[in-house]
């Protein structure tokens, strides 16, 4: 099972602030939400030797990469190319990705759109139902589009290979500044030195001054580790849990 | 002037899906409108290495380096610790920075507090008027919270510094798909080589099939190649030029 991923959105068209992105923010929720930890986001432009790097990097230090875009029949597509120079392979036809485009586009079919059935040597397809295309996976890499509508659709027909032991989580709202706080969270992580334990200060909120987050795969150690903080809150300190 | 930029957001809420970026968002809308391309965006966990690894890299790669967030007083704040190791220099108190910090907290500064006066040795401040605390640059490296209302304000009062020839962009939008419209693309490219050339394809929206965006620094270059692309588009492809 995967325990880590990294993401890779490949688009002039985020770095030049045109569009603002979705896919890597509703990818971090989900593979979250499934109990894998996202390492690392890199947004990088539509160049092979770029993300040939990137591509190279990530899929050594994570277990699973995705990529999000340059996918289509055109110039700035150049995502194949740059994910199969990152594993030092050709980029071949795939006969069955031809096919289902053949099939699509009937008499209209055209070398533009037969760009769309390149993959680097040796990717498997996965996840062809009920997607009209499947998913490219190379190694450990799949090979998302950057359409957000359609990343989508192709991560929710691959989603339960990726399902591993789930991160337990609490917030823990108070209405103590960070400067405060400080020392309880550093006493707090001495004790329980494995939790993940995250401090978001808010200026501008009625309600609160600082979320504190508590988590871990170990669901008895969470709430042992909740309880304590709890208990070593100054009187008055806590809004809420939840 | 700053040709090219990077941006690199410090915090493990983005990666675990609990907050959408803003941050990098708003900074490549704002330095695209100031002349400066943004040529990549990292985002990776609040750990000393990794955070040095990557300044250290994008200081080295890039004209200007933006950090976001890893600045407050709690355990999960080690962005000034990365960026000094990344700059093989001692973290060290910057006694301007204490100045201020001891009059906004007067009685109640503590030894938390006192780490905001912390930066890499050899830190210059920058942009202290009108914010209430100002910047942190090492090198080419702007160091700035993960807070967006306080990210924008710092970021608002050093943006002049960034301001470049700026870079042209014309938007034609066209009913024709991308298999078809990749021939009229190569084919401008080839005769502008230097011309930025995007394409978006739309799968849901009734008005165009694709937005090609052309960009250059060169405004009658711009031109030229829009002339010319528009000249050759097939009948009744063109919806309009925004």
């Amino acid at each position: 099972m995967p325990k880590t991923a990294g993401i890779l959105l490949i688009g002039n068209e985020i770095l030049s602030g045109k569009i603002a992105d979705a896919n890597a923010a509703y990818l971090c929720r989900e593979l979250r939400g499934l109990g894998v930890e996202v390492r690392r986001i890199s947004v990088i432009p539509d160049e092979v030797d770029l993300i040939a790097r990137e591509v190279a990097a990530q899929s050594r230090d994570y277990d699973v990469v995705f990529t999000s875009g340059g996918v289509g029949p055109t110039h700035d597509d150049v995502t194949i190319e740059g994910v199969a120079r990152a594993m030092a392979v050709p980029v071949v036809r795939h006969p069955t990705l031809a096919g289902l485009l053949e099939d699509w586009y009937g008499d209209r079919l055209n070398d533009a759109h037969l760009k769309m059935a390149e993959t680097p040597e040796g990717a498997e397809l996965v996840g062809g139902e009920p997607v009209r295309f499947p998913t490219i996976l190379v190694r450990n890499v799949y090979v998302l589009p950057g359409v957000p509508e359609i990343f989508r659709q192709k991560f929710e027909a691959i989603r339960e290979r990726f399902r591993d032991q789930p991160i337990h989580l609490k917030n823990v709202f108070v209405r103590i500044g960070e400067g405060t706080l400080a020392d309880y969270l550093n006493k707090l992580l001495a004790d329980f030195p494995s939790l993940l334990l995250g401090s978001y200060p808010e200026f501008s909120n009625p309600e609160y001054k600082v979320k504190v987050t508590l988590e871990s795969r170990d669901r008895a150690r969470l709430e042992d580790a909740l309880a304590e903080f709890l208990r070593r809150l100054p009187a008055g300190a806590l809004v809420k849990v939840a």
